[in-house]
């Protein structure tokens, strides 16, 4: 098995609602980042999507936007794991090109969240025949796990306001995040019960985006790139279904697990992680994410936040281009949007959100209520 | 990059409606092929399905399919390129054992088409904006294929006849076939216009089903499989997307360079490859396949049929087990379907239906109007 490194990376801005087409937006990002490589052909595009089947009444999205890029020809699958579809199709083009099988591939995600209404399509993450026809939306389950988390460790009411107050701060100078804006810890007390205990600002926003990265064997990457980010750790981990069939529904058994994979694979350990992209698509499960992954004891995530040590200047920096809640999360998207994020900080070039001397990025991504979950490691 | 075999292998009989889940019918076919393969755990688990979205209202359907196995842990991911996501599936799970990344892992594919109103689900294949919008369905697309075939060869009325009368004939002794009956001639050409003129018999039908295969490093595979196959080939290749965006629309370019990709990794050519699992959703599409592929001259897929040589007894046998069309073609399944038969063939367990010297198998799965095309070949 080869290593592999990033060679190329795209981005959109975010936005409420994009008046390009599904394909356009993921056709775009491919040409960016094939054009930041400085390459004019690839062996394979991996595409991460979860909505397009309902939303756009799209079911084969990879090879549209092969062809919208003008790379027919190459190899093109669609590649999910709901929520972490992107981070899927990151796993596969790795595959791909570890494999030997590819020397260039491309994971690109795309997600049109603005067309129709995504809430009872997201929630179909969930069991359908036990839990969506029992009522349960991805909103209420996770309502349900922070009340859960409320009433077992006795937390303060405001126990989450910094996830999103410093979610938001960094995402004020990403020109890639949808919201370009701080908030205060009042107007995030303030804002809407949208499903009690879960406020509004509690949640990431429905919107448009996409964003693409290029892979490369390692051996062959300044070829492409003079700042290659190598991947350390990928990892897929799937716990049971149903929150219901864990033994703890506040323990993320595959969060865990999957870390610890990803760890071993890329042979460091947490402390020498210099920040955590989080799947903060609920403040509680940035919480709980960072308690499985090993970064807080359970019940002490959310002191993180409240001691604001996951700032850019703190000992574990996450979100640090606005997260998913701030820079948002277009689904399909959004583990490719992580990952460029991440390469922009490991070689320098994250501007005013730069985390200092950061040598090694962790990001997880989540499907469903923590039932898949990827962990990528990377390293320069 | 390590060598592929399968190692086992599970199916069950293609039903017009079957009473268990989609998640049950994958979990259990996968159970089947670990008991084949004498495994009790995998590490990895790639799911093809296509219709679940709609027609299940599920969209996390591998880790779905994991929890109901049993396999809660396993790096579980769906993988899709329309009605070839049962060979994308195989596909992910040739990468991922070839990297080194996994030991053993399944290739499950499951569709249920028995809920729901499949076929407009079924033309998302096609581009919703350029495409659907303009009223085209899968049914439509092949029918306009067929009638351009009849208008440009000036081929008999009656050219396609014996694709399906031989695929039913194959199918009266595969247990796992959905028509286990043959049909006459007469009847194919009596048989009802569907879409002119296109009838009936030239469609493969609306089903229920489920298989799965087991994959290892062949240097490991005789630990789990007395009579294990090789895998010697693998391609993916997209065309443009759209049926009148290529220069000749009865031209697969995408198979016929997906077919050399794969004759050359497996080294082999077209005269070594002793049956042909083809993509026969239409009649029309078997046909153009034969010719793409290199088996027939342009004009000239239809004889092989009419001369029968496409019969278990002749030169280049194809839907060896009943095809799409008598096997049955429960979309994301069938891809695995054909790898099940087409092990049993290369392992001399085909029972009546068995070529005979069966040493190289190659299967085509096709998705869209000839979008994408997967080739893989097998060999003992």
């Amino acid at each position: 098995m080869r290593a592999v490194s990033i060679v190329g990376i795209g981005q959109v801005p975010v936005e409420k609602s994009s008046e390009r087409s599904l394909a356009e937006l993921g056709a775009s990002v491919v040409r960016s980042a094939m054009e930041d490589a400085g390459v004019d052909r690839l062996d394979a595009l991996f595409a991460g999507n979860m909505l397009s089947d309902e939303l756009q009444g799209q079911k084969h999205i990879a090879a549209l936007i092969a062809d919208e890029a003008g790379l027919y020809g190459v190899e093109a699958l669609q590649v999910r794991a709901a929520m972490a579809s992107g981070a899927a199709a990151l796993r596969l083009a790795y595959l791909a090109v570890a494999s030997g099988e590819a020397t260039l591939a491309v994971a690109v995600g795309a997600e049109k969240m603005s067309e129709g209404v995504a809430e009872p399509a997201l929630s179909k993450a969930l069991d359908v025949q036990r839990e969506v026809r029992d009522g349960a939306t991805m909103i209420s389950r996770n309502a349900d796990l922070m009340r859960m988390y409320f009433d077992r460790y006795k937390v303060p009411e405001d126990a989450f306001v910094n996830f999103p107050v410093i979610a938001h701060g960094n995402a004020v100078t990403n020109p890639y995040a949808l919201f370009q804006k701080a908030v205060t810890p009042r107007k995030v007390r303030r804002s809407r019960l949208v499903h009690p205990p879960l406020r509004l600002m509690d949640c990431s926003p429905i919107c448009d985006g996409a964003a693409a990265v290029i892979l490369a064997p390692s051996e062959e990457a300044r070829a492409f790139s003079d700042h290659p980010v190598r991947m350390l750790g990928s990892s897929v981990v799937t716990d049971r279904f149903r929150v219901e069939d864990r033994k703890d529904p506040l323990w993320s058994d595959a969060s865990h697990v999957s870390a610890l994979k990803a760890f071993r694979q890329a042979n460091v350990n947490r402390m020498d992680v210099d920040f955590f992209e989080v799947h903060d698509a609920f403040s509680i499960m940035a919480c709980l994410q960072l308690e499985a992954a090993g970064f807080a004891e359970p019940g002490e995530g959310w002191r993180l936040a409240d001691e604001k040590r996951i700032r850019l200047r703190g000992d574990i920096p996450i979100t640090t281009m606005g997260g998913l809640k701030a820079r948002g999360h277009p689904i399909g998207a959004t583990g490719i949007y992580q990952t460029c994020e991440i390469v922009l900080q490991l070689t320098e070039r994250a501007g005013k959100n730069q985390v200092r001397n950061a040598r090694i990025g962790m990001m997880q991504s989540v499907g469903g209520a923590a039932t898949t979950i990827l962990t990528h490691i990377f390293g320069v």
